[in-house]
């Protein structure tokens, strides 16, 4: 096992930044040899934070060539837009580099294959950053699932319900990739925040798979009313027609029988969730209201239900996940703990030399939503299928080993 | 107008029985003067609730068709099993009397139809006792839409999210239709508790109309699980498959862009709720948390959003429906009162001559959800077309007229 690790990190916008000054450079084990950007300023501003918090002076370039390049580095971060991930990502695995992306949709399915197929040419692993699969709440669902409290899962439910008219519409200033994809696509955009933490809890890829979905659109009103009501009529935008629909509707069936709702809603006004909730023939957890049912113990509050809101931190001492207890203390930055875990899952992943917990079968099947969504949306919600980029393999992989709760394994 | 109203009542199972004692019979100017059911138990308990509460007897019959013939009879309320809806409402329309049929889906589009030309012979009106579209939330969500405060609504969720497990697992031992329902179909069999007040919302067969819509079914879990609980492996219906998959998920187009996801889940534990969403371009309402989210009004809670939760009724003072004002000092009894208020708007349509709040459009355009769900979920969650049932008038009809607020105009 190595002590310490080397890394390069390519896309230094506001995502990338914030995980090197926040959470990655908190990492003594972590050394940051080299940074990617294509805009110069992004690049002077990261090789500054380093030196402030760590005394060495990365390579800087707007090339992420140079970076995969380099012989000491032993893990490439990909915070670049979400049309670069999958193409920066097969040449950092076809360099021996273990990859790891940040979270996105797929723009076609081609692109999914590809990355299989660079796994499955180099065996260098990929992981998607997807830092809501530790969450403590999720992680302590998944407990509980594992654990049989919930009995047999055969719905869940997740959303991305993040108010970011703001980020979008004014993406022009901070060059962001948000505004152009709102402008011209329509889909299920952000689909991996919900759907990785069910993913995993419903044992895709490993005993079950997705099998087809369907999503619909809403008309697009809300960014338009948003830049009217900030800049009024005049500004550029005003009179712009976005595709993307405000509120995009996904259901996907799986092999072994469950459903998945999967909600995108970013360009109306509403509180930040994640509509998270799992129902099985046992109990049921519902983000909305933070509450968790289970049968036999709950019942009588059906006349009240309020009583029951947001009682789920009253399981957390006996339920977190075991992963969450041996870990928290360790905890300093981000989103509550989240990036910080799924950073730590990547690095020890590389330290060890193992599988990621999240690997190329997972992070394919959950961003070529975005892309199948767009299918559906394009013709008139008809079901498409889901590819099975396992080949047969998901029907005997390995489910996560029970007792075993390494970081790099959930 | 007409003081007082005679009526005839089809169908005393648990729900006529008890709309009859705690609501009808609450009313002085409503007489009942008939009441039909097949089990002859149940005639006699209906008639000795009449005779105790108003001191006349009725004619007991276990034939509609009698009850319907009575010259005598002014209206018909139809609280019979879901698949008899329809029928016996024509023969009623037929005979002329103001007709009311209980909530339930539709078994075919063809019947959907006939209960159009019914109608449009008669010009008798047929109205669904949609009680939900008198809940006070709902209307008081209405009222704020009606006055923009929700600027532009895009998209709108609802469900029937009732644990049923026991009344439909045990539905023999009360005669409950329920069972067969679950055992034999596979479908959004329940939509109109939710799909009511969204419809009345986005203004459905008066300038928008439903176009198509999806419906996914997971499998069936929860009610051989619950029997296996309850009765152990021994019992009857231990080892029999239920068709009706425990969570059903809908999704509506409709014609001028907004989309309406609809979900059924009564057979597995959880708490009741209606799931009522509201996504405007300014505001957002949430049935889960109850909570009001107004644009520049709520965004700074974003980080600690359980600081809104439950703060719908603080808007109550305010926007509270005008119908509600006028009307709620007046409730008795039924379901926080809209049982009381959906038949007070039935009856004063009735007495006043005037068509029903909620008409025949309206009807068969929920009930019709039913029918297409099963065919959509038996394709494969294909999109299928929704009928217009007013062959293009919903273009131009009148939209509800804006400050008048009789119980008989939502």
């Amino acid at each position: 096992m190595q002590d310490k690790l080397k890394i390069g990190i390519v896309g230094l916008g506001e995502r990338g930044y914030s995980l090197l000054s926040y959470v990655i450079l908190e990492m003594d084990d972590i050394e940051v040899v080299a940074v990617c950007d294509k805009y110069e300023d992004r690049q002077k501003r990261a090789a500054e934070s380093i030196e402030k918090s760590r005394g060495n002076t990365p390579i800087c370039t707007d090339n992420y060539k140079e970076v995969i390049a380099l012989n000491e580095v032993d893990a490439i971060i990909i915070t670049a837009s979400w049309a670069d991930h999958i193409h920066i990502a097969i040449e950092s695995m076809k360099a021996g580099k273990y990859t790891t992306i940040e979270v996105g949709g797929a723009y076609s399915i081609e692109e999914c294959w590809s990355l299989v197929r660079a796994y499955e040419e180099t065996k260098v692993p990929c992981m998607m950053l997807e830092n809501c699969c530790y969450g403590r709440t999720e992680l302590m669902v998944l407990n509980m699932v594992r654990q049989g409290l919930f009995g047999e899962v055969v719905h869940c439910e997740g959303g991305y319900h993040h108010d970011l008219r703001k980020e979008i519409a004014f993406g022009k200033e901070n060059r962001h990739y948000r505004l152009v994809n709102y402008l011209n696509r329509n889909c299920e955009n952000y689909p991996t925040h919900e759907l990785g933490p069910i993913a995993k809890i419903l044992d895709i890829n490993r005993g079950n798979r997705m099998l087809s979905l369907t999503s619909t659109a809403s008309k697009s009103a809300g960014l338009h009313q948003y830049i009217i009501d900030q800049k009024g009529s005049d500004y550029e935008l005003a009179s712009i027609h976005f595709e993307q629909g405000d509120a995009v509707t996904t259901v996907i069936k799986c092999a072994k029988g469950q459903t998945i709702t999967l909600s995108l809603g970013t360009t109306l006004p509403r509180a930040y969730s994640r509509g998270f909730t799992i129902h099985g023939t046992k109990a049921m957890y519902m983000e909305d209201n933070n509450s968790l049912f289970i049968d036999g113990k709950h019942n009588d509050f059906e006349n009240e239900w309020k009583q029951q809101w947001n009682n789920a931190e009253q399981y957390y001492e006996k339920y977190d996940h075991p992963l969450w207890k041996d870990y928290s203390k360790d905890i300093k930055e981000g989103h509550g703990g989240i990036d910080w875990l799924v950073f730590r899952a990547f690095f020890e992943s590389v330290k060890n030399g193992a599988q990621t917990p999240i690997d190329v079968y997972d992070t394919v099947s959950w961003m070529c939503i975005t892309a199948l969504s767009e299918q559906s949306i394009s013709l008139g919600s008809m079901p498409v299928a889901i590819p099975d980029f396992t080949n047969g393999k998901w029907i005997n992989r390995e489910k996560t080993a029970e007792g075993k709760y390494r970081l790099d394994r959930i």
